[in-house]
């Protein structure tokens, strides 16, 4: 919805496949430039950047990236460091890796990096995160929380993130992890978000535009708009008690499949069945 | 820095003056149109908004508004019934009262008077809160936190709020409460936002572009900038210990001094003093 998006997103759900058709990381080699590509991954996330980082660009180059750079981004020192910034700004895609996002929003909110990230973006670069680099790259993102608990105000803690997604909010390893109940309580806090919850080797891919999304992968994405609903008592509730929230609209989608940001509905397979926008 | 942005935003750290010179809810009234203003004063933040949404609309009229309305929006499906939206969307200036900033946010969050908010802003009404109702108006909101404590990951709680302002968090009650440990917390989580404090009885007005803001009122506001922070180590510490944080900028402006949200620098009142952008 921001009109100054240029470049895409790649949001991955964890446990991407490393080893088989790779689906998710030929495509973000391929939406990078393939073979024109020049790719930064971005460690800062792991508590071992340089290690961590090394399988990636390994692979990325096994897939037909033209070029790719590890930068061990590990402290907000080499964060503010210039040469740095300058490799993000030239790249046609950057991948955060997976470990912590709250290193992610807190090593890189504001630094050079940081704004270098947003200009490569401007500039039509391919940003892409998975698990903790997914849900670092919204406007408002998920620290942490319970799995496998049902909604409570303490089932989830927010804080901002990296702000590439503004209008929704991002959890990873979503069915794995029986993440439902902390995705339902962060949307409780502002039903006006879009709620993602990606599955492992799942991510999505957000358009230009940020008018629609698109899934790939082998399971699945499941979305949580908030808008419709007309009964919740989180704010009458004490931390830890489960909430009541009435209303919410649930959306499951699978590989190939499309989501419409603005209206906020599936795209249909056949237009004439496409429903008028609400 | 949203270029839909079209009204201005006021947001009021609480305990503003009702019985004096009314210097900052004079200005609102100015703002919004003075005697040809249409006011809704908004009482969701409050458990009783139709008894706290009274004396404001009384002393609207006292300030010459043409004419106020107080809405009793108390639940989510109240949020929902579309008359009500109507009266927002006919709006110049839009007040939304203290109380508890998670109420306004998952009671109006997305729901039909929480769109119609932000469709009267983009027409260019005035959109203000004060205490938990300025809390509530930008995308990263405080929910609520320690007083007279360090920064600390546990001394901030956070979530999404409505969304008017989504490169700052505000604090309000900002001195009175002894209140920069917790907002440096909040910082720390992403330095790129920028950090407002609001003090009681004074407010900052952000213009139709999001270019500056101008502070309103007997008290002082707070503006930490984490963009410089070559130091952090929110990431390591436990949610209890207290956490390193180093080279945030900090800014205090009284009544009268603007703030350029662009620069980040504060407006000198001889333009040849004013630094270059950095």
């Amino acid at each position: 919805m921001a009109d100054h998006a240029r470049g895409k997103l790649l949001l991955i759900g964890g446990g991407e496949d490393k080893t088989g058709d790779r689906v998710i990381l030929r495509r973000f080699v391929q939406e990078s430039g393939g073979s024109g590509a020049r790719l930064v991954v971005l460690g800062t996330a792991s508590a071992t950047p340089a290690e961590s980082s090394r399988p990636y660009r390994d692979l990325f180059l096994e897939l037909g990236a033209g070029s790719t750079l590890a930068l061990p981004v590990a402290s907000r020192l080499e964060a503010q460091r210039p040469e740095l910034c300058q490799h993000i700004r030239e790249a046609t895609g950057i991948f955060l890796i997976g470990g912590d996002q709250l290193r992610l929003a807190s090593i890189l909110g504001g630094s050079c990096v940081g704004q270098a990230l947003h200009e490569a973006y401007r500039q039509g670069a391919v940003v892409a995160g998975t698990s903790a680099g997914a849900s670092a790259l919204t406007q408002v993102m998920i620290v942490g929380g319970g799995s496998e608990v049902g909604p409570s105000r303490d089932a989830i803690h927010l804080a901002a993130g990296l702000g590439f997604l503004p209008e929704a909010v991002v959890d990873q390893h979503f069915a794995q992890r029986g993440r439902i109940g902390r995705l339902l309580a962060a949307l409780a806090y502002q039903p006006g978000l879009l709620a993602l919850g990606i599955d492992e080797d799942t991510a999505v891919l957000v358009d230009e535009s940020h008018s629609s999304l698109e899934v790939v992968g082998s399971q699945t994405v499941t979305i949580l708009d908030g808008r419709s609903c007309n009964w919740s008592n989180i704010s009458e509730q004490t931390a830890q008690e489960p909430m009541t929230l009435a209303g919410v609209t649930l959306h499951v989608l699978a590989h190939g499949h499309r989501f419409d940001l603005r209206h906020r509905a599936v795209v249909l397979e056949n237009p004439k069945d496409q429903a008028d926008p609400v």
